[in-house]
């Protein structure tokens, strides 16, 4: 690598609900350095974003001056400027031609990159954030097939050439915490280590073809009660019941010589791999952090970059 | 009538989880009287059943001294006297053999109706009340077929000749509770009269062929989001939904011809029969107090009435 290439070009802010990561980027796409913090928009105090922004790009950028691309549920309704969406099939090219240029009160200059949305007879749905770690995954000779992004709002896309054909969003994630901790469910979980035979039990009753989900829900709490399944492994079994009931659906039709790439290294991510593979469906892993390569490269494609 | 006939003879007390019924039984199974409260096992101040028992009969039975049976929550874990359930087929004979008896600090004696259970691949489904509306509706020439009694937990019973030959249970009232009150799901819900064309739409997604529960869910956020319902519609498409995939999954192998009838009159009974319809199949009511001439039966059954 050269020096010219190793220097900083870019800083990615990837800026969701829950959290904020802020990526230094290289001239050739490496991350330099990275920070990251909890305020994710649903945290920020009095919604004031040019303040956090300000002391995370202070921190990163050490004064220097570049190029600056957010993306994430910052461009949301709940966020610091709303952005409109892009329809698909979108990439890198044409989420480049849509961003959203803003300057902060500081005098900074951002470019958002917008959301996707599809529609599905008249039924909308959007992401905002996942649409750059897709393209972000396409550098890394990951360009087609499926990916599943495990979340509160799991996004499953349909890839091509580094564009996103088609996606669906379940909610598995906040279903699982609601019903978890606000329904009769949740009185007899007791806590414990992730118990793999447990989540295992609830994919296969998930993935049975008389499968019956708010029917299969009320053993969750008939099992326990009845002594079949132990307090601990409760909350497992309701994990696996989801996620079994979200891959059923989310891969049927695939054929099973359709490469799936789960994008994440949290716990979240194993237990979609193991269901997977009880699903009889091989899985492959990206990184978290793709999102950063995904900012470079739509960056390059608008020009930001050289 | 005779006036033997219309004299008291039983009294029969179903004890739900939020609710509390008695009725004064004629000789011939008749509702002579009856008093309700909401002093379901759930809202029992100090778990004190026998004070609540003793205020309620006291006022029901005027000083007479007369047999009492009581069904419903009140013998489960978290009611008076936990009883064991009885394994179905079960009708008012199996009933009238395992009932419990038990006498209160005050000197009443109760023969307490006990629940049902039944297993499907090792996982098991439980009713503690149902059980005796059952009973009661074969006595109403509606011996025969499928009953759908809504609720927070509502269930579908398969009947044949006035016996239980089947059942299952659907969360759907609690997971709509949860969904509505504790997901991103509510946040652009407003409060409206039902709004039948709202709940169809509902219901028309969830009896898709590509239905599909928990990413249908997500379209409760995006419809609002986009313009396409109304807030005051958004939790009524919600229900719809829910209510929709329970008659899809509980009607699926049905043929048509089979009769189903809904137990009880209230507004969540309505909108099951406009779902039902929506699914092509007709339904019929059976009244809420089905109940009495459930205890009428199963009293008389155990010699407890001539």
């Amino acid at each position: 690598m050269s020096s010219v290439e190793s220097e900083p070009a870019l800083i990615g802010i990837d800026w969701g609900s829950s959290s904020l990561r802020a990526f230094l980027i290289s001239a050739s796409g490496e991350v330099l350095h990275s920070a990251s913090s909890c305020e994710g928009i649903m945290h920020v105090s009095d919604m004031d974003f040019d303040a956090v922004f300000d002391a995370m790009v202070r921190t990163l950028a050490g004064g220097k001056t570049l190029p600056i691309l957010a993306s994430g549920m910052i461009t949301s309704r709940n966020g610091w400027v709303e952005t409109p969406y892009v329809r698909i099939p979108t990439g890198a090219d044409t989420l480049a031609q849509s961003l959203v240029f803003h300057e902060t009160k500081s005098g900074a200059r951002i470019h958002f990159v917008t959301g996707a949305m599809t529609e599905h007879l008249g039924r909308p749905d959007v992401m905002r954030g996942e649409e750059t770690q897709i393209v972000g995954a396409s550098a890394l000779d990951l360009a087609d097939g499926v990916f599943v992004m495990p979340g509160t709002h799991s996004k499953w896309v349909h890839v091509s050439a580094g564009r996103i054909e088609d996606f669906n969003t379940y909610m598995t994630g906040e279903v699982f915490a609601a019903l978890k901790g606000h329904t009769i469910l949740g009185r007899l979980m007791e806590n414990g280590s992730f118990n793999v035979e447990g989540f295992e039990q609830g994919v296969a009753a998930a993935l049975d073809a008389g499968a019956n989900l708010l029917h299969d829900l009320f053993h969750v709490r008939t099992l326990p009660l009845m002594g079949k399944i132990e307090g601990n492994v409760t909350a497992d079994y309701l994990s696996g019941l989801l996620i079994g009931t979200e891959i059923a659906a989310a891969t049927r039709g695939l054929d099973g010589a359709e490469k799936i790439t789960i994008v994440g290294r949290s716990d979240l991510s194993d237990r979609y791999e193991i269901a997977l593979r009880a699903a009889g469906l091989e899985s492959r892993r990206a990184p978290d952090d793709i999102v950063a390569k995904g900012h470079f490269l739509i960056a390059r494609a608008a020009g930001l970059v050289a």
